[in-house]
């Protein structure tokens, strides 16, 4: 693409800025715009996807966890980056990402990735991103880009619909979504949201009054939302769960907690309810929670990051009974809804309470001649951010791609083939499930003679299965948790790559290394006897 | 691709989850496993790299602002999310995509999009997100994807040492820094890490107390970040700038504000200092107000989030003099440096104070032998959120593939550009510059004859102006802003497809109009005297 012929004359009689040789004829504005050539966009996006693909088609052969040391990547990199690209630099950046990156990833796409909940991938929710940033707008306001804002409109209620949630939580039942980063962000913005309306009637000097609550379940980004919010670190309630419970937050310990803090004299502000814990799956009774949470004009949100997705298949729905009576409600369709990260959908059942306390207005705005006298939404005022990325396009393109069925087929799959390795641990007498398998995560440890001792030898052997079963290199990749003492390890089907087999490959690594190291253990116990 | 003969007999006798009828022995796991499918991979993304680079070949046809209504996409679309794919869902999506949607879009990446600050694309910007979205993911510990952390670790030292920041906020100088999605990210945990560490000096009781410090001019993601940390609304002080000033904060009224806060009882907390404003580009003098505000114990971060960019260019250095003293720093990479969104890099003196406001240590998060012992980063503790995307890859590959002299003849383009607008403006008498252009932005707007009236008539003239210059449809669109009562056009030459040519045509049409304007102006002005 030879520049036009006015470059090398146009100048427009203005003044230059400094130049220190680096810029001269041979750099013309139009050299810059080759940046985004479409041609050369074209060429390289299709190195791109042969690149992914062959990934994708390779991706069972990696360890799922690589064998490296901190630092091993930081020391083959210069400490500079480059003055001038070297020949051909993408290609070579793309040979760099293939020999030094790649083997030096967890690779959570990985069909023998069990640890953590998982990121689901899909073709249509990576290309989605891809085409995301390709167009590259930021729909911080309507006008900033109509269709995007008004995508996003739709596809929360699209999915909100497939989920079975609550009518008062939709745009057509007066409450509405948006589409975050993760459940950190949603849980913040409702906190906020939430703290804001109450120091409205309180006053904003009592915010060291404010208590929050939730269970010693419930996960670390509570926690970290209210540190934000600045809730006193000390107000955040984590109200002990038991295994006769299934770990579930009970209604008579929250109503307890709640009554010692007014009789303080503090305000109890906010319940964060889990559907779907992420140590065991644990599911709070939301209808009996909110019940003790509302006369005291708590705001409730439900936290469904992982289980969410299960909301698909109305064999699920009834986790989620009550929901009528919350205040916000979040899932990340990035865990197990093949929407790749990231995508967090939130919604609320009074979007003007996120608007006061997130909202502004600002000049420089552009306000656009059609939006006036509409009921338009700004989602900068909906979230934490003013800048965001065009995430509707990737999620709508899922539901519309695979359709609600073909979500509820892949949820199924997993739930399938976790409960047949739930199967597999109760048929293994040396073995014991910590809690029932719920959706796709199956919760086990070895029981331990008694002869070897007490709980913490228990926890002991287990956490060395974990650490063998881990290393082996084209075994699979669990994770671990510790409820009540117990420590347990945690098997999570999730993974879109994974199939039956996996399933029945990865139990019998972890059967191989029990029986090898309760080998070992019978061996230590009878010398020492 | 057959599901392998096993799957219709595996089952493990394991307990099958509740059926109703739409599970079946036709989607065995291997479909599902499909929607990852290498091949079915390769097809569709050959098909959106075509797509995106059609679209960036005919970008320059579409109107930058669509002329719709609110609803107009709404009203287009079905209110449920399809049960069933229709036949080929992937390639109908991709048409409703060009047909429904593309349409109703504002195009950022137009080169005749002068509006905001730009969200600079690039081909390899766009293609390291799809690439991050292929590979998918989530390096939130070190262990979690060991290469992912520390590609970030190398990426934020390179740019850093590009950006000729002090080594002081380096890895490679005892500091660091991350990647996180947005300014309002930065700014946020600055914030509470500055605040938690006052915190808990003098007593968490006292988040009432603190009081934080910007000009009129800093972008609303400081207060928004201030609110959302807990500060009391009316303990964010906007210091007033002036033109005679160039609208920077005076280290003077900066000095003045805490005295009078310290002599109230209150305690000065943060500093937000912007090199770069939104509105005009200013610059505070941050040698001068770390002077001051370094007595309080304030922690003292810098936005530059669009003009961060610029300091790749050895010209824009002295703008940061004087950094070596500042507790944070942050810019925006998607706005200016290619990058795509989103990308915003943070570096911080003290990691420390980051980790311990928003730091945890969970049972669940798998710890990895190998980094047992070592200095190893875990990013989620560095931000507001747990869940993050692998967006060193992206930012790696740009500085890889254009080089740091890439980048500022990129930069430099621009700015010639803008100077080159700049000029025009200054030869047209009718107009008159509001400030001197710095970095790429250009503030202008009509002068009124004296005989229309005071302030408020040219600024209805010049809201006038805008309008028409937004309405039409092949040409420019700009931006607005209001600084010390002045209503004024803001140009911000930024796309990396602008090319001079879109800039001479964007001037002609502002001065088409603007004669047009004035004609009537005069011919209302003749009749009624």
């Amino acid at each position: 693409m030879a520049p036009p012929s006015h470059c090398h004359t146009f100048n427009g009689g203005a003044p230059l800025p400094p130049q220190n040789g680096a810029i001269s004829v041979e750099t013309p504005a139009t050299q810059c715009a080759r940046m985004l050539d479409a041609e050369e966009f074209r060429r390289q996006g299709h190195q791109v996807v042969d690149f992914i693909a062959d990934y994708l088609a390779g991706l069972g052969e990696y360890p799922v966890h690589p064998s490296v040391t901190p630092g091993f990547l930081r020391r083959q990199l210069p400490a500079d980056a480059p003055s001038r690209p070297e020949p051909d630099a993408f290609a070579a950046a793309l040979r760099d990402v293939r020999d030094l990156i790649l083997p030096g990833l967890t690779h959570w796409q990985s069909p023998r990735h069990f640890a953590h909940f998982p990121a689901s991938s899909s073709t249509v929710g990576a290309l989605g991103e891809a085409l995301a940033a390709g167009i590259n707008v930021v729909p911080f306001t309507w006008a900033a880009s109509p269709a995007a804002t008004e995508l996003e409109m739709v596809v929360v209620d699209w999915l909100g619909k497939a989920l079975h949630l609550p009518e008062s939580l939709l745009f057509a039942g007066g409450g509405g979504g948006t589409i975050l980063g993760t459940s950190c962000e949603a849980i913040l913005c409702a906190l906020v949201a939430a703290r804001d309306r109450k120091l409205a009637e309180i006053g904003g000097k009592r915010i060291g009054d404010l208590v929050v609550y939730g269970s010693d379940q419930t996960h670390f980004a509570f926690r970290k939302a209210a540190r934000i919010a600045g809730i006193q670190r000390d107000h955040c309630r984590e109200i002990p769960t038991y295994r006769d419970d299934m770990f579930a937050l009970s209604p008579a310990e929250l109503r307890a907690a709640m009554q010692a803090d007014v009789d303080e004299g503090l305000v109890p502000l906010f319940l964060c309810a889990t559907v779907g814990t992420t140590q065991t799956t644990a599911v709070d009774p939301i209808r009996e929670l909110c019940a003790v949470a509302a006369p005291h004009g708590v705001w409730i949100h439900v936290d469904a990051a992982y289980a969410g997705s299960a909301l698909v298949c109305p064999e699920f729905r009834d986790v989620i009974a009550g929901a009528e009576a919350v205040d916000s409600f979040s899932m990340n369709a990035h865990k197990w809804l093949l929407a790749n990260n990231d995508c967090c959908a939130m919604w609320v059942k009074t979007p003007s309470a996120l608007v006061s306390a997130l909202g502004t207005e600002q000049e420089y705005i552009l306000k656009d001649a059609a939006a006036d006298g509409h009921d338009v939404v700004d989602y900068k005022d909906w979230s934490t951010t003013l800048t965001r990325r065009f995430r509707a396009l990737k999620l709508w393109l899922v539901l519309r791609c695979y359709g609600v069925e073909g979500l509820r087929e892949h949820v199924r799959s997993h739930v399938r083939m976790a409960a047949a390795f739930e199967g597999m641990v109760r048929a293994d007498a040396r073995f014991e499930l910590v809690t029932p398998m719920r959706f796709a995560l199956v919760c086990f440890r070895l029981r331990s003679p008694e002869k070897y001792g007490g709980e913490k030898t228990v926890n002991e052997l287990n956490r060395r299965l974990l650490e063998e079963v881990n290393t082996s290199s084209s075994g699979p990749y669990m994770s671990s948790g510790k409820v009540g003492g117990v420590y347990m390890l945690r098997c999570a089907v999730g993974s879109t790559l994974t199939e039956e087999r996996h399933v029945r490959e990865a139990w019998k690594v972890v059967q191989d290394r029990a029986t090898s190291l309760l080998r070992k253990m019978e061996i230590i116990y009878s010398v020492l006897g």
